[in-house]
Order: structure tokens, then C-alpha cells, then sequence
């Protein structure tokens, strides 16, 4: 084995001595007085800490045993040929499963509602001190939903299911989500943009296209991840930035206890003394607008979300350039329908597309290769150059010449500059096409560079993307629909 | 490829043009008039058939992908070596999931008690219009251990768990199903039985032990099925006759449309004009003695137990000597859960373990060699005898003397039958011990047969064992409980 593909150390004294006991405050939090303003959110902060160290023992843990079993693959871009543990995401998995089956008690029980009733309500605006108990089915709907996710996922990477016949997979493991979703009639309305009101109406109920729309948006998130993938680190990174922009939309939503008061009467306004400007209440209640449905549907997506930030980033510790375990299909599986069910489930699935802008630039780009239009190769990750140990955009080679509509395609794709063309210098006939993907563009317009730089850029261009979907989301959303409930 | 083990034919026009329709027939038949009593049954048979036919197409189907992902074995009690697809409980499982998942809306949305709110009840006694929507908590949590059950066997299949190790495995799988009954405040009370009730009341709450029992019903169906294996059909025999005798159960305490009226003013009892015994409504109402919960606790029960019996039937097809397939362990756990689901759910555990009267034989029978006391190889089926074709006791064979406490249990097994020694002529020292497993001692007291043999004596055995429970639950259980209410 190559020395540096030891196992990366963890320090037993930072992640037992310290984030351990952090959790287990976290945990027992809501147990003390003054009860917190949302206790289950300090236990699912808790677990979420908790499923991290698990998971940053386990990948390492686990990982000769998922040689044995014949899950594991050779590294493209590296020099060496070590076998590297693939599926690991299947750890990842199961962890967050079991997370969030060990939260139910906490989050639909009454273990913290009969704290509650037995002391005066202290906190202002939307203190939610229960999470509603008929929201469990649709709860546990959602687990099952991942769980299927997490199945396939792993059959995919056991059985090796082809690309093609994987794309609709995410479909079945949707089903769940939509029967229970069906089952509890859940809200088939979607609100008309300003503009298309005059037409028809604020409102239209969309009836089994919703359910269409819903079981297409798993589609997209598991994969888009899947196919914006192939460099060390890449699919974890995605799947943690998404995360957090997801987390932080829903924060924005919670009602905080923050509760600053700008008293009036000393600033000489005598004549109402005691009145005060709150801007802790005003701005709790500002996202929600003082809906305690949309605080409860945010508190359900950070349930969801944040211990898979927790096990994600557990899993990119190992899987950070040189990568010591790979996630598999099983890690976007997961990840995927994890987005899937809270932007279906909180009702924020046009703000969640916009946090995949890069997974849908980089799709639309695949396109002409995932439809035939241009020949498709069985990888299409950047090829790894050993001398220089930097990488180049890979190519796909054409034997005999191109189709009419292929080059045409091509050159417009070349015009754009989102290929990289190689032709015969006098007839122009097209040899070799860089594959149309948004790794091979990077390099294209920055350039070669080593697999580490490269998984940096993929990240920067993912935070870059979440920064100008929040400025569209909370910015120019306001010319195009009137109220904050999507 | 023997030529014995191409697959199985299917009749294509049995399965898709007799018993397709039917299954058709049974899940429209609920939207004709007039609405049937039970509505959601002929939904869930309806399913259970389609379930039976998918099963069966699959198996064969999906075989030959089982085996190129390394998931295949020898049969050890054949002459042949050809690799069979092994794990293939994992089919039945995935059939059996959907069809689960499918039938929510049917159980659980209104779209039968729309229909029935618009038509009078034409049904007497305890007529179900709808099944409590209350309930789609506890089916989709038990679908989700059902779900961790399937994904644990899988695992245990691809990563080959010692089975020292897997013993405890089914806990967590139960995990779903504790916490959900946890935090709906299940029901931890027990019955007394009549002697014990002058001592400690009539009710008993249990508690926490209440879970722990729980776990442990788990893990003893799982492992129960787990290690009386080995033979073609054994594992899947089991199964299929145990949910037989869990469906006659639960048939007892449904709401009969049968309405016979014995006349008795045709009688000569003229007193009293329109005076009659109606012995549907009393017998229709006899087992659930006019409870309606009991008729909902049984129907969960079916709605569980009939998709099993369909995917298991399906499976035994293919299972059954010489098998075309095996189930692995996958099939063990998802039976075996299946079973701990609806003995939990429905209450009726100690009813549920009377099925198990043959595993709970093997397993004390097989305590010795689990527990230590006697050494136990790695496998311990019985031993084939190529030139006849018969099967033979397996042994133990010992290659230093025992030790005094391994022969003193020994000698006291074969006293009473249980294992047959073979001893050195003079010194009387053990050379060689029988495994002890019912299988073993079947061949024990029946002389060697065929495999095929084998598996039919297990079979009776089991259905006499369901024979016997059912004479113990209804016959003499009236003497210990007087209420029929688990």
C-alpha cells in the first residue's frame, strides 16, 4: 500500500474529549430550564455532531471490509493502484438513517410538551414548543423514501447498473413520498407568478402534474450529483455546500430568541412611556411572516438536513484529495432524495433548484452527450497527466467523421467556448471533442491543474452559486411573486 | 449448465391471462357496488397476486445479474457444482416492499369512505369502512423495519457477517417499530395470566421490559428461521406455512359478510314475530367479542401477511428441489421481521411464538452448539451421499477427547434421542456427535432420505406444529387467560 493512503488520523482527544460532550449538551439541553424556544432542534444539532464522529470512525473503520467484499475501485487519476474502498457512502447512510429514526422521540412525543405545560410559556413570537405529532407519517414517509434511495443506490453499485437504465431509478424510491403525500391529500397548489395572474388567477392546482413535477425533482438532484462527479471529494463537496444553503435558508425562517428592544422613551419620545421597538420579534416573525406553518416546515427540512451535513462531512474528511474511501452511487442516491424530500416536504423546491445552478449548467451541458447527440465514453473524468500530475480535459475521439448534426453541434458548443475542438487543419473535420462536462470547462478556461485545485474551484464556483441564488431568492423573487410562502 | 437447472417454465397464460385478471378483479372490486364490507382486503389480496406473479417472473429473470455480481453459490447437497444465484430473497423482498408502499392509499386515503358516506352501510356487525387514518404511523414504520431488516440481510449477504455477530442484528432493525410505538404511547401493559392474578393484579405494565421483549421477538423470529436452513425450500417452507397459520388467525376475527338467520318463528315460536339468531353477526363478531380494535389489529395483520405469503409462494417455485435459487439471508430477516412486525403490532406475540413451536425446538435443541458447550462447524446441514443420493446425519467430530461437561451433555442428549454417538468400543470415549439440529434429527429417527424428502417431513412438522398451536390458543388457553384479547 502507498504510504499516504493510510488511513488520515483522527484525533481521539478533539472528537471524544470535546465535540462528544458538545453533543450530548446539545442533547440534554432541552431537558433543562429554561426550556429552549425549539428543544428538538438542540437534540437534532446533537445527533447531527454525533453522526459526524461516528462516521468519521466508521469510513476508516469499515473500509477493509468493503474490500473483501469486492466494493472497491481503482483510483483513474492517481499514479498508484491501490484498492480503494468504493460505496462507503452505504456507511454514510446509515448513520443518517439511523440519526434520524433515534430523533422521532424528540421531535413527535411529548417528552419535551409536558415540560412545557408544566411552566409558563417565557419566549415571545413563534415559539414552537412541540413538533406537531401529525407531521410523524409524513416524517417517516421521508425516511422511507431515503432508505429505498440508499437500497437502490447500493444495488446500483453492487449489481453495476447501467447509466441509462439508472436515470429513472430515483422514481421508485420517491413513491413513498408521494402515496403518503397522497394519502394525507397534501396541498396541490402551486402560486401563479404576478405576471400569469391576469390569466389564471393566484392559484392553480396542478392535481397529478404535482405529483409529477415532485417524483422528476427527485430525478434531477440524484442525478445531477451522480453525473457531476469522477474527481476526488466532488460529490461530498456538492452535497455539503447545498446542504448548508439549504440549512441557512431555513434558519432564516426560525423563530430566534433574539429579542432587542430599541426603547423610545429614553431617546425623549415621553409620550408613550414603555414603548420599545422589538426588532427580535419583528424579525423572528420577518421570513415566516408570522406563519407557524412555515416555521414548522423549515424546522422539518433542518431535521432532515442537518445531519447530513453532519455525516457529510464526516465521509469528505476520508474522501479529500488523495481520496482513502469513495462514496459510490449510494452517497448521491442519498443526498439526492435527501434534497428531494425536504424541498417537496417544506415546499421550497424553486429556491432548492437554485442552490443546483452549477448541477443544472453542468447538465444542460452534458446534454447532447447524455442523448446520443455526441458519442458518449464510459467516464468522461479529466485525464491525468502522471509526468506533471496535473490534470487535462478529457476527449472523446471520432473515428470516422462526425455526423452533419454531431459537428454542427460541436462547432456551436465551440463558439460558446464550451468545448474544445481538434481538426484537420485543412478539411476541418472534427478528430476529437473535449467531453461536455463542467470539470473539462474548468480546465478548458483555467487551464490544467491537480485534482486538489480542481475540486477547490468545483467548490467556489458551488458557493458562488448559492450567493447569487440567495440574492435572486430574496432579491428579485419579490418582482415575480408577492408573498415569501414558497 | 446441468441440464436439471435451467429455470423452472412458467405458464404464461395461467399467470397473465387467469390469475392477472383476477388480481385485477380483487383491487377494482372494491370501487363496484355494492362496496364490500372490507374493502381494503380485496385491495390487499389483489396485490398479494400480482405480488406472487411478479416474483415468480423476477426470480429467474434477475438470476443470472445475482451471479455475475459475485452473489451466487454451490449447492453443497448436489453432485453438480453449477453456480445458483444466491440472495434472492432480495427480489421477494423489493416486490414485497412496493407492493406494501402501493397499497397505502387503499388503506389509508379516503377513497373508500368517500364512496361509503355516499351509499347506506349495507353490512351488519363490525363492518370496516376505512382503516384509521391514525394507524398509517405505525404500517409506515413497520415498513421502515421492514425496509432496515431487508437492507441489514443484504448486507450480511454482500459483507458475509459471522453469525456470532449477526445474532444481535435484528435489534436494530426493530429500532423503527420501538420508537414509533414509543412515541404514539403505545400500549406497554400486559394480561396476567388467571393463577398469578391474586399475587400482582389482573394488568401488569411492563415498560421499558415491554420493549425489550419486543426486541427480542425480533430477533428471535429472524434468527429462529435463520438456523433451521440449508435444505432447498426449508427457509422459505417456514415461512410460507407460519404466515398461512397467522392469516387463519387473523380470518377468525373478521367482520364474515356470511349473515345466516336461523327463522325461529318458522320455528313454532310464534311469540315473537320476526324473532331469529343470527349467526353471522354472532359469529362475525365472535373471535373480536365486538371489538373493533381487534378486527383493525388483525386486518393490519393481513395486510402484511398476505403480500408475504404471495412473494414467498412466488419464491418457493424456484426454491424448491432442485433449487434454481437461493434466498440468503435476506429472505430470513425480512420473513423474520415480518412476523415480529405484526406479533407487535397486532398484539397477539405469544399466538405468533405457538407458530414457532418447531424453531423454538431446533433453537433449544441447537443451544449447546450455539452457546459453546459443543464445538459447532461452520455449517451443519446434513451430509450428502452422492452415490445414493441420500442424505446423512452430520457429525462433529472430535479429535481430542471432550471435555467432561461437553460428553455429560452429550450422553444425556442421547438418552434422549437427540444425537447419536459414536463411541470407542471399549474406553466409551466420544469420537463423533450428530449436529444438533432438528433436520439432523429427523434423519435420526427416520433413516436417511432425499432432499426432497427432507424438506416435506420439515413441512408436516410445521403444519403439525400450527395444528397443536392452534389447539393450545383456543382450546386450552381459557384455562390461563379468559379474555381472547391477544
Amino acid at each position: 500500500m502507498v504510504d499516504g493512503l493510510k488511513p488520515r488520523p483522527l484525533s481521539g482527544f478533539f472528537l471524544l474529549g470535546v465535540l462528544v460532550p458538545i453533543a450530548l449538551w446539545f442533547i440534554l439541553r432541552p431537558f433543562l430550564d429554561p426550556v429552549p424556544s425549539v428543544p428538538a432542534l438542540y437534540t437534532s444539532s446533537g445527533f447531527s455532531i454525533l453522526a459526524f464522529v461516528t462516521t468519521l470512525y466508521l469510513v476508516p473503520a469499515l473500509g477493509p471490509r468493503f474490500v473483501q467484499a469486492n466494493l472497491k475501485g481503482r483510483d483513474l487519476l492517481k499514479t498508484y493502484s491501490t484498492p480503494i474502498p468504493e460505496s462507503q457512502g452505504l456507511v454514510c447512510a446509515s448513520v443518517y438513517l439511523l440519526s434520524l429514526i433515534l430523533f422521532i422521540p424528540f421531535a413527535f412525543s411529548n417528552v419535551f410538551a409536558d415540560r412545557f405545560s408544566s411552566q409558563q410559556k417565557s419566549v415571545h413570537g413563534l415559539a414552537i414548543d412541540e413538533f406537531p405529532h401529525h407531521q410523524l407519517s409524513v416524517y417517516l414517509s421521508s425516511i422511507i423514501s431515503l432508505m429505498m434511495a440508499t437500497l437502490l443506490g447500493f444495488l446500483d453499485d453492487v449489481f453495476d447498473i447501467r447509466w441509462r437504465h439508472k436515470l429513472p431509478v430515483p422514481i421508485i424510491a420517491s413513491i413513498p413520498l408521494l402515496i403518503v403525500y397522497f394519502a394525507e391529500r397534501g396541498n396541490t397548489n402551486v402560486v401563479v407568478p404576478k405576471p400569469l395572474r391576469p390569466l389564471i388567477g393566484s392559484l392553480i392546482n396542478l392535481g397529478p402534474l404535482y405529483y409529477l413535477y415532485m417524483s422528476l425533482l427527485s430525478t434531477f438532484s440524484t442525478n445531477s450529483i451522480n453525473i457531476l462527479a469522477g474527481i476526488n471529494g466532488s460529490e461530498v463537496l456538492q452535497a455539503i455546500i447545498i446542504t448548508i444553503s439549504v440549512i441557512v435558508n431555513d434558519l432564516l425562517y426560525l423563530p430566534w430568541p433574539i429579542d432587542w428592544r430599541i426603547p423610545l422613551h429614553l431617546l425623549g419620545n415621553q409620550s408613550e412611556i414603555g414603548s420599545e421597538i422589538r426588532i427580535g420579534g419583528v424579525w423572528s416573525a420577518g421570513m415566516a411572516h408570522g406563519s407557524r406553518v412555515l416555521v414548522e416546515r423549515h424546522l422539518f427540512s433542518l431535521y432532515f438536513m442537518l445531519p447530513l451535513l453532519g455525516v457529510c462531512t464526516g465521509f469528505l474528511y476520508h474522501n479529500w484529495y488523495p481520496a482513502r474511501a469513495f462514496p459510490g452511487d449510494t452517497l448521491c442516491y442519498l443526498t439526492g432524495m435527501a434534497f428531494a424530500v425536504v424541498g417537496i416536504q417544506a415546499h421550497f423546491s424553486k429556491t432548492l433548484l437554485l442552490f443546483f445552478l452549477p448541477q443544472i449548467f453542468n447538465f444542460l451541458l452534458s446534454c447532447p452527450q447524455l442523448f446520443g447527440l455526441v458519442p458518449c465514453p464510459r467516464h468522461r473524468v479529466p485525464r491525468f497527466d502522471p509526468e506533471t500530475n496535473l490534470l487535462h480535459p478529457s476527449t472523446v475521439a471520432f473515428e470516422r467523421p462526425p455526423s452533419m448534426r454531431t459537428s454542427s453541434t460541436l462547432h456551436l458548443l465551440s463558439l460558446l467556448g464550451l468545448t474544445r475542438l481538434t481538426k484537420h487543419p485543412k478539411s476541418g473535420q472534427i478528430f476529437e471533442a473535449t467531453n461536455l462536462t463542467i470539470l473539462n470547462l474548468f480546465l478548458i478556461k483555467l487551464g490544467p491543474m491537480t485534482e486538489r485545485q480542481l475540486v477547490k474551484v468545483l467548490g467556489a464556483t458551488q458557493v458562488a452559486g448559492s450567493v447569487f441564488a440567495f440574492l435572486i431568492r430574496y432579491g428579485l423573487a419579490g418582482l415575480v411573486y408577492d408573498g415569501d410562502r414558497r
